[in-house]
């Protein structure tokens, strides 16, 4: 069994003033690779404290370790330094990747009006690399580092996680860590989504599925509520794919309804899919946004994203989506009555021919014993007059439900365009 | 100096499926009271990778060892059990705890339906308190433990943040738990925000406040990028309230256009403040409702925020905010024009007083060599006429470019209802 550990640093991670996103995803791409994390570590910036991380990991017999963070150009930025040092291999100027920092600094410096010397200057510690090590292009400005430490291999990669994801797969390229990743054997694994069912019947799914005779053993199954959708993960060895396969017959057939995906596709990939061909109209107030900022999250939307009204005020609704006062008045702004007239009025002003409406109490103020903070109504039409209407009433706080809304908006779309039966 | 390390067990959280919460919590209440946490290590359910964070954090010299995870009543939860032997005190039964416990089952099995034996029995391991440690009173089933282990302390909770941060009152007041504390000083802080400056000029800055005399060694400086925006954090104790100060100082004399929040105010919240009374109308296209999802997060948003038009579409700008389409025609979508008529559109169909519009290249497609790739044009317009328009090129990819645009549009909004000079 290869085994690995995670050391990330910074003081804001540890203070927890930023939650830290690398340590759960370089753990899973990990474990995808059938390597075993054993420890997370987080530290401040202090060096001795990284080096405790660094020494704990070796007497621990990792194979691997990874460190995220502290690769910056300032004085608090020493993690290149320390791995270095464990490593027992010093520092050296690597020329070819000071030129290729100072070619990223130059756009940088110009844009910001910057001496460029002093930038250079400041950054030049950032083409330090330890003797014999790996340097990995920067997608920022810090270079990541591949480092063979005795029996095992220290990856460095930078903090900030559009900076690291990138570089990962440069890392993973490295001859040294390729000859430890070889030495283990990958999973398999599946990845199910599904909507509108709770964690605990997914629980006793699994429990028939294991007394219809399936060795449920056999493979790792987790079952995770992640943003409104329960995501289903099966892990197995080749040996076990009939049981992985069996598993996923055994949802599928009692979740059939709620099951939106069975290869990880996510419903943002399928909803941009179904669209092609479709011009887009949105009418959102309680989502504030959101619902067009998931749709236009994917390159390509302009292709069918015509717009969103975000009618926060009732005279919004009115003016920008000729919704009549009158209705307004008489059933509330909050009423199924009024989604279906602003999803008629995003067809129409946007020229579309898929429209989808959300209103709703976000709260925490403004719910009532009728229409309390949750409840939400939804319209989501074709301009042939097909529609799903919905009034759901969703838990949570205010940031849950506003979450929530434009994740059912996503799903009522995919329904509408698939002809699929929604799940709720 | 009183130093402490944080254990979290959990092979769900160790492989990314659900986030951390305790760490970064704990680390913060322990923070306030003066203690320097040094280590967060995340370990899964295999006792002797407990074992060896334990094992590590003595060979640190922790004052204090926290552990949240683990109590449950089903085999792979074994801290107690790891905890009481690397404490060197064997478990008991507590009869008191156990009829507390029982007490709280039998409600949970009457309202389940289950066989309320089988769950005692289940649940007696959770009764098991090492001799000596002190047994907190549970939140859910899970008793917390405070177990002397030698120079140090042991505090042992529940992994639930909904159980832990009500036990954590309990443990703090259990006698060993307080003398620990007796001996640590709390630290004072304070978080200073800064927006349109690298952090290599922070980086510059601090050296130059270093080099005027003030002993920068006597307090700890954090400088994070954080969304776009720098975050300064300094801690320090009473007797370095003098350098505390001069930092503060000398960083708003060098970037006093930049320094946006002084203390820890987020942007969010001071345009929240300056909005109200007013009426706001947004105008977007790259940033995808992004901004109107920005000022809707907070509650309390409707008293200002009549709403957004996405317009992503041309035809959108045209019909839903009045753009001339011959000036688009002219121009460009993404033009310093199209963005004002985008802005006075917004104003005019909304009724507001004041307006933010944003037009650009998200990408990754779309770019020219006259507007490339994170070429964004912001107008940000009161009814009276003043108005900040600005065109910066954004660096970054598809996702940070929207995210950035949302943020500018924040800080425009700033400075124009507050009369402040942009930093950008």
């Amino acid at each position: 069994m290869i085994r690995a550990g995670i050391v990330v640093t910074g003081t804001e991670v540890l203070t927890g003033r930023i939650s830290d996103k690398n340590g759960p995803w370089i753990s899973e791409q990990l474990a995808g690779r059938g390597v075993e994390v054993a420890h997370i570590v987080i530290v401040g910036d202090r060096p001795e404290d990284l080096d405790a991380a660094l020494r704990f990991m070796a007497a621990e017999k990792m194979d691997l370790i990874v460190t995220s963070g502290g690769l910056g150009p300032t004085a608090d930025d020493l993690t290149a330094e320390v791995v270095a040092r464990f490593a027992d291999r010093p520092l050296q100027l690597d020329e070819e990747m000071l030129e290729k920092i100072a070619e990223i600094l130059r756009g940088f410096a110009k844009r910001f009006r910057l001496d460029q010397a002093a930038v250079l200057e400041a950054n030049r510690k950032q083409a330090m690399v330890p003797e014999g090590a790996t340097a990995l292009d920067p997608e920022g400005t810090a270079p990541g580092l591949v480092v063979p430490a005795g029996e095992r291999v220290v990856i460095v990669l930078p903090g900030p996680p559009r900076e690291l994801r990138p570089m990962w797969t440069a890392a993973l390229a490295a001859e040294p860590v390729c000859e430890v990743l070889a030495r283990a054997t990958p999973l398999r694994a599946y990845t199910m989504r599904m909507f509108g069912v709770p964690e605990s019947e997914i629980a006793k799914s699994l429990r028939e599925i294991e007394a219809d005779g399936v060795d449920l053993a056999a493979v790792e199954i987790t079952t995770c509520l992640r943003r409104g959708e329960i995501e289903i993960d099966v892990r197995y060895r080749d040996e076990a794919t009939s049981v992985a396969d069996k598993v996923r017959e055994g949802l599928v057939e009692r979740h059939r309804r709620e099951t939106f995906s069975l290869d990880s596709e996510t419903i943002d990939q399928q909803v941009a899919v179904l669209l092609q061909g479709h011009k887009l109209g949105l009418a959102e107030s309680c989502s504030g946004g959101l619902l067009a900022a998931r749709i236009t999250d994917l390159s390509g939307a302009s292709a069918y994203m015509a717009g969103s009204v975000v009618a926060y005020a009732n005279e919004a609704k009115a003016e920008l989506l000729g919704v009549d006062p009158a209705l307004i008045e008489a059933k509330g702004a909050v009423s199924p009555e009024v989604a279906e007239a602003m999803a008629i009025g995003a067809l129409e002003r946007f020229g579309a021919d898929v429209a989808v409406s959300v209103t709703g109490v976000a709260g925490p103020d403004g719910g009532t014993e009728e229409k309390p903070v949750g409840y939400i109504c939804f319209n989501a039409r074709l301009a042939d007059g097909t529609v799903i209407a919905r009034d759901p009433a969703i838990p949570g706080k205010r940031a849950d439900i506003r979450e929530r809304s434009a994740l059912i908006g996503m799903h009522l779309l995919r329904n509408l365009l698939s002809g699929a039966e929604p799940p709720l």
